[in-house]
C-alpha cells in the first residue's frame, strides 16, 4: 500500500544515503547566489547541510530553507521549480518558520513576468503536450488527482466535499458555513427559479448539484470522470431522497446534450486545457437555452504562466489555470456577454488555511493512508496553494455570463446581497 | 454658422433634387433582397420611391425603412452601414414607425459574426488608420465629439453633465438620480478614503471629479483634451468652491504624473485605440501607488468589430468599443489583478432613452444651433445606440482592478449595496 502510493506520486526514489557530504563549495555557493537573484533576492535564509548559510538581505528572514545534501543541493539547482517540491518531500530539504510564510516571500519577490515571453509560451506548449487533455488524455489526469480516495479529502473537507474555493463575506464563518455561502451565491448569481434544469460540468463529490436541487427546485444534469467521486455522489443524493432530481454522469463535459436554463461549472475549467476552450464554448452555446445563464467559477492568473513543474507532475496533472483574457475564448465566440466577473482571490487562501488546518490535525492517518513523502508533498501543494493566493500569483474569477439578447437581467446585483430575503 | 456645421458633420452635399425616379426596377428589387438576407432578413418593410414594397418575414413588420429617391437606394446598397445614416440624415431615407423599434430589429437578426474574420480584422485597422489616435489624432477626434457647444450638450443631459452611462438600481429612477447612483458606484468601488489623491483620466465635464471631492473627501487631478468641457469644468469647480481640491489639466492622459491612491477612467477607453491598451496600462502602473486601486469604465461589446463606419466618420472619429478580451492588454503586461466586472449594458439603454427624449423635446433648439440634417443624424445616433445596448450588440463594463500584492480588499460587494450606510 505505502510503496503503491509513493509510485503514485512519481517521486523517483534515490539513495538518502547523504551523498558527498564535506563543506559546501565555493561554486555551490556561487550557484545558489545566482539562483537566489534570480528569484528577485528574497528575504529568506539558506542554510547549507555543514552548517553555512546565506541571505540575500541580511538580517530580514524570518524563514529559512535547509538544504540537507549535496544531492538535492545540485537537483534543485538544476529545475528548482521541479526538485524543491520533490526533496522538500522526501525530506532532503525542510523549511524553519512558516511554511506559508516561506512561500510567500518567495512568491512576493520574484520578479515580475514578461507577458509575451516565447520561451515562456513554448515551455507552456511543451508542458500541455504532457498532458494533454484529449477525452483520455482527462480521464488518467483526473484520476490521478481525484481517485486517490474519498476517504483521503473527508478527512479535511467540509461536510459538503467542497474542494474549491469558498465563500467569505465575514472572514471569521466557519468552513462550512463559508462554503455554503459559496454555492448559495453561485445560485444567486444564477438566478436559479423553482422548476428549471441546470447542467453542471465537473460535479466533484456532487455538493452544488444538492444543493441546488434540494434548495432552488431545480433538475441538475451533472458531469464528472472521476469514478470515486461519482460513486459518492450517486450514494448521497440517493440517500437524501435527491436522486429524481439529479442525474450524475460519469462522462466528460464534452458529451453534455440537452438543453438547460443554466451551464455552471465550478473548479473544472482549470483541468480543461487553453486549447479547448473553444470547444468548451461551443458545448455550453449547444447547451443553452435562449435566456440561459451560465456560471463558470476557476482558479485563474493575471499572467499566462505554466504552473510550476513540481505541481503539474505531481499534484495536477494537465492543470492550467487561465487569464481572463484566455477564458474570453470560451466566451467570444459564440457571442456570449460577461455579466459579472468576481475575484475570490483572498477567499481562496482563506479556504486552504481551513483546509492546512484540518490536513495536520490529521497528519498521522495520512502517513498511514500513504507515507510520509506524500504527507509532506501535499502539506507543500496545500501551503504553496495560500501563499499563490495571497501573494496574487493566482487568482480565483466567477464569471457569469448569457447570451447577447438575454435582457431579462436584474438591475443591480443587490440581490446577491439581500440576506434577509435568501434565509433558510 | 449654420453651414459650418453642416460641414462639420461631415457628408457630402449632393443634389436632392429626385435623381432618376421611374418605377423600382427588378434588378435594383433583386440587390435589395440581398442586403435584406444579409443581414439575417430581419422583419422590417421596405418601401420604394415609387410606392412598392418588400418583407423578408411577410406580415411580420412593424417598422418600415422608406427610400426617397433611386441614389439613395444605390448609395445604400453600395455602402449601407455608411450611407444608411448619411441619407436618414438628409432625409432621403425615412423609417416609419418607432426608430429605435427598427434599430434593434435590425440589430437583433444580423448574423453572428465569425470572430476572427481576416477581412474584419483588416478593414477595423484601415479604419483604425485613418482616424489615429496618437496625441495629436486623439486631439482632433475629440474635438470634432466633443467641442460642439456645451450649450448644445446643456439641453439633454443631467445637471452633473455626464455623458456616460448612469445606474439604474431601479429602472424608475430620473436621470438625475441614476447618474449620482453612477458617480456613488464608482466611488464605492474604488473605496475613496477622505485625504487620498486621485487621478482621472478623460473627466468630460469634470462631474466625477466634483463629486470625488465633494463627498469623498479626495483631491482629484484631472486630464483632459477637450478645451469646451476643460473650460467648464474650472469655471463650476471654482463657482461651487471646490478649486482647492481638483486640477483639470488640459492634457492627453499619456501625460499623467505622480503617484496616486487611485485611477479613473469614465468614458474615455473608447478614445484610446486598441493600440494604444499597452502604453494606457504603462501610465496607469507608473500613476498608481502600491496600494492603489483602479476603475475603468467603457463601452465595450463581446465579439471585435470595428464601428459601424457611419458613427466612425459622422459621430465618434477614432472610437472603438473594446472586447473584455482586448480590455485585458491594458492589465495583463503589469500583472494588475482584475477584481470586479460588471455589464451595464441595459442601464445604458436606459440613459440613452432619457436623453433621448430630452433631445426630441429641444429639437427646434437643437435646428436653430445646427441644421435639419445634425438634427436627423444626432436622432439616429441616440436611437441607434439604445438599439445596440438592447440588442447586445454593445456592451457597458465597469472593470475594478488593483496591483497583484493589494490584500486590503473587501471580503464582499455587500458594501457597494448598503445604502443605509451611503445615505447623504
Amino acid at each position: 500500500m505505502k510503496q503503491e502510493k509513493a509510485d503514485f506520486l512519481g517521486i523517483p526514489s534515490f539513495s538518502s544515503a547523504a551523498p558527498g557530504r564535506g563543506q559546501v563549495a565555493t561554486p555551490e555557493r556561487w550557484l545558489m547566489r545566482q539562483l537566489l537573484r534570480s528569484l528577485g533576492d528574497p528575504p529568506i535564509r539558506v542554510r547549507f547541510w555543514d552548517g553555512a548559510e546565506m541571505e540575500p538581505v541580511p538580517g530580514a528572514a524570518r524563514t529559512t530553507v535547509v538544504i540537507h545534501d549535496r544531492m538535492a543541493l545540485w537537483r534543485l539547482l538544476r529545475h528548482p521549480m521541479l526538485h524543491f517540491g520533490d526533496d522538500y518531500s522526501l525530506g532532503r530539504i525542510d523549511v524553519e518558520g512558516d511554511l506559508v510564510e516561506f512561500l510567500d516571500t518567495v512568491f512576493r519577490h520574484r520578479p515580475r513576468a514578461r507577458v509575451s515571453s516565447p520561451t515562456r509560451r513554448q515551455l507552456l506548449e511543451r508542458l500541455q503536450r504532457v498532458h494533454r487533455n484529449t477525452l483520455r488524455g482527462s480521464r488518467e489526469n483526473i484520476h490521478h488527482h481525484y481517485d486517490i480516495g474519498n476517504d483521503f479529502y473527508r478527512l479535511w473537507l467540509d461536510h459538503e466535499m467542497q474542494y474549491t474555493c469558498a465563500y467569505f463575506p465575514d472572514p471569521t464563518m466557519t468552513l462550512e458555513a463559508a462554503q455554503l455561502a459559496k454555492l448559495d451565491h453561485v445560485c444567486r448569481k444564477l438566478q436559479l427559479k423553482p422548476g428549471e434544469t441546470v447542467v453542471e460540468a465537473g460535479c466533484g463529490w456532487g455538493g452544488l448539484a444538492r444543493h441546488m436541487a434540494r434548495y432552488y427546485g431545480v433538475k441538475v444534469k451533472a458531469y464528472n470522470i472521476s469514478t470515486e467521486q461519482v460513486a459518492y455522489a450517486r450514494e448521497r443524493a440517493a440517500q437524501e431522497g435527491l436522486a429524481d432530481r439529479i442525474e450524475y454522469v460519469l462522462d466528460d463535459y464534452r458529451t453534455i446534450t440537452g438543453k438547460y436554463d443554466a451551464f455552471v461549472s465550478v473548479g473544472m475549467l482549470e483541468h480543461v486545457g487553453a486549447e479547448h476552450y473553444h470547444e468548451l464554448g461551443g458545448v455550453i452555446d449547444r447547451a443553452l437555452k435562449p435566456n440561459g445563464r451560465g456560471l463558470i467559477h476557476s482558479i485563474g492568473q493575471n499572467q499566462a504562466q505554466p504552473m510550476t513543474a513540481w505541481a503539474e507532475r505531481r499534484i495536477f496533472p494537465g492543470a492550467y489555470p487561465p487569464t481572463l483574457r484566455e477564458m474570453m475564448l470560451i466566451f467570444e465566440p459564440y457571442n456570449f456577454s460577461v455579466l459579472d466577473v468576481e475575484n475570490l482571490r483572498l477567499h481562496y487562501a482563506r479556504t486552504l488555511e481551513h483546509w492546512l488546518q484540518r490536513y495536520d490535525a490529521h497528519e498521522a492517518e495520512v502517513e498511514r493512508m500513504f507515507d510520509a513523502p506524500f504527507v509532506r508533498a501535499w502539506r507543500l501543494y496545500l501551503a504553496s496553494s495560500i501563499a499563490s493566493f495571497t501573494s496574487g500569483k493566482l487568482q480565483l474569477f466567477q464569471v457569469l455570463f448569457a447570451r447577447a439578447q438575454h435582457n431579462a437581467l436584474p438591475w443591480s446585483r443587490a440581490h446577491l446581497y439581500d440576506n434577509e430575503q435568501h434565509k433558510r
